[in-house]
């Protein structure tokens, strides 16, 4: 595929843009060297080691990923000090200590006690510690104890008192900042989650726990960091690497800096309904954000007024967000660009993703799967 | 994996009844027997070798695909008689020629004259004839050429006067029996889709073409076939070897009948905001359905009260359908059964599924992806 156009892929197709991978990537480290702070790159979006070198300056040192099978991917690629950020899945206690066994670093993730004795009761071998980072849940609501509750500090407290575990950091996902809209909205939220996570590591102090990280992250967060953030640890972003559209409307990035598309071909023309079939269905895109942009489940490139309006397995049916459709613009076989909606959920969807430099390509990347 | 039960399995984890899959391609298969019409399964829900076997009765002959992936990966493992049916893309002409000159049946599907056009720009070496379907839209509104609209006639004629093309076939997918609610519903849509079809295929003889088959399918129409679609040439349902309870609530199946689910595992309790969360997002099941059903995402099995309420990638938020959650119920690493909402849709995320004949793991079967 190699030295080919884009243009010239099969279609549906997954690009990357090279160029603005590596500026999205190089903007965040230099965000995060400046302020002092250490930037651990979430795998999640892409799970390619060839983005992870990118996102990682080929230091292959310092990532988060979302499933196991991330982190033995990375693994058996020679990275170190993977911090596995999930509720530590009592299935995978064995794969995680054999993991943490293996690597100079591996790092696990937890919420709650019960994870804690599932880890007392598998110590590791060659007289290692488990390494593990508390979830905090700073008003994101999904996982973590929320930062108030006394029995985040008890149990941070009983993890640093277990033998054969170690209290490494205190970790907070910021994922509420998927509901603001603008800087103004997404620093006020970075703000009150670095507040309420700085306020839990002066707990932690003062009851004498010390050299605990802490780490909050999320691409609207750290895409426009606030001043008290120089005082954490480590922050964890991730999906900054693609941005996508969901992005730009949260205002974490400019539309030009998103650096995915789906490419897909005209394969219907059906004027007696005033629409036309593309060649990518959900499996191409998913279904993420519902159809509620304005142009439907995607932005079509360069066509403002076209609507990618419902799909199905492989069928996408577009129409003009108003008036009648002006086929002789949209011939049969034609190409078009679309934006995702959400970069992670539609490149979950591709086996393989092609990469290009102004728009001829110049590389494959395949992703690790499952879990 | 094999030997072991379901219940040992790492989570998130795709499992096939494999008792229920043989049931289910043997009602069908039975059932279009007695009616004396050919069953051309469709491939799309489950792509893999494993199930191919069982829908054919092991004949590895009359198939449809949904992507060229498939239809290769079949032709790899032997399958003849493969149907691609999806308007033929531009970009994949050559590739279908490569299939059309080494199977002995290959077939594709159009619906407007420029793609005949591009089949008579790529003659078939070996003196081979392209083997055409016609692809009609009896008010499913996705592709094909409406069947009441001259167009229609005139394509189907232009296909059997094109040197080096034939006219094999009449294609109808009846996908607006999926808005259908109940029986009666479901057959007045197949009635009417089989009399569009059959009354073209008039038109067709009166114009001198005989010896077209003609096909509808839907996994709703073909579970409830009427009388009429004893005068099909073939049916080419494809949903119905797993159903799902998007199946059950049109009144194709019992919901005993699905052969799916998704298996996940409790990792976080929060009391104080009424939830749990679980270890599947939408990268084992989909976000197919949008979280319509009194459920939200799925049902949950054996726990009616139970809602999936939200998705993030790896996480699943739980919580009541009303009233407070009974943590005791649901265990830290305690198992949940889900049945997807949309099994082609569930199944389209994961790498490999887990097959079982009652609950003990029997085998592992590997999907094709891709385009």
């Amino acid at each position: 595929m190699a030295g080919q156009s884009v243009t010239d892929l099969p279609t549906p197709a997954l690009t990357v843009d090279l160029e603005k991978v590596k500026r999205n990537a190089r903007v965040m480290l230099e965000r995060f060297q400046k302020l002092g702070v250490q930037l651990r790159p979430h795998m999640k979006t892409h799970k390619t080691v060839e983005c992870a070198d990118i996102m990682t300056a080929g230091s292959r040192r310092c990532i988060v990923v979302s499933t196991l099978a991330e982190a033995v991917f990375y693994a058996d690629r020679g990275f170190e000090d993977i911090l596995y950020a999930y509720p530590l899945p009592f299935d995978k206690v064995e794969r995680c200590a054999q993991l943490s066994e293996r690597l100079a670093l591996f790092q696990v993730l937890l919420d709650n006690s019960a994870a804690l004795e599932e880890l007392r009761r598998r110590p590791l071998k060659g007289g290692k510690n488990w390494h593990v980072w508390l979830k905090l849940d700073c008003d994101n609501k999904r996982a973590g104890v929320p930062h108030s509750d006394p029995a985040a500090l008890h149990l941070a407290l009983a993890v640093s008192q277990t033998e054969g575990a170690e209290l490494t950091g205190v970790y907070a996902h910021c994922g509420n900042t998927y509901s603001c809209s603008g800087v103004e909205q997404i620093k006020a939220v970075a703000a009150e989650t670095t507040t309420s996570t700085l306020q839990f590591m002066e707990k932690l102090k003062a009851n004498g726990i010390h050299g605990v990280k802490c780490s909050i992250g999320s691409t609207p967060s750290c895409s426009h960091p606030v001043a008290d953030m120089a005082l954490l640890s480590e922050v964890h972003p991730g999906n900054y690497i693609f941005y996508d559209v969901q992005q730009s409307l949260i205002g974490s990035c400019q539309l030009e800096d998103v650096a995915v598309r789906v490419l897909t071909r005209v394969i219907g023309h059906y004027p007696h309904r005033n629409q036309l079939l593309v060649d990518c269905g959900w499996t191409a895109l998913s279904l993420d954000g519902g159809g509620r942009l304005p142009t439907g489940y995607a932005l079509i490139e360069g066509h403002p007024d076209l609507k990618l309006l419902s799909m199905t397995q492989e069928h996408g049916r577009m129409e003009p967000v108003s008036g009648k459709l002006d086929y002789a613009k949209y011939p049969l076989g034609s190409l078009l660009s679309l934006i995702p909606y959400h970069a992670c959920a539609t490149a979950a969807m591709h086996p393989v993703y092609f990469v290009h430099s102004e728009g001829t390509v110049v590389d494959t990347w395949t992703p690790t799967r499952g879990w």
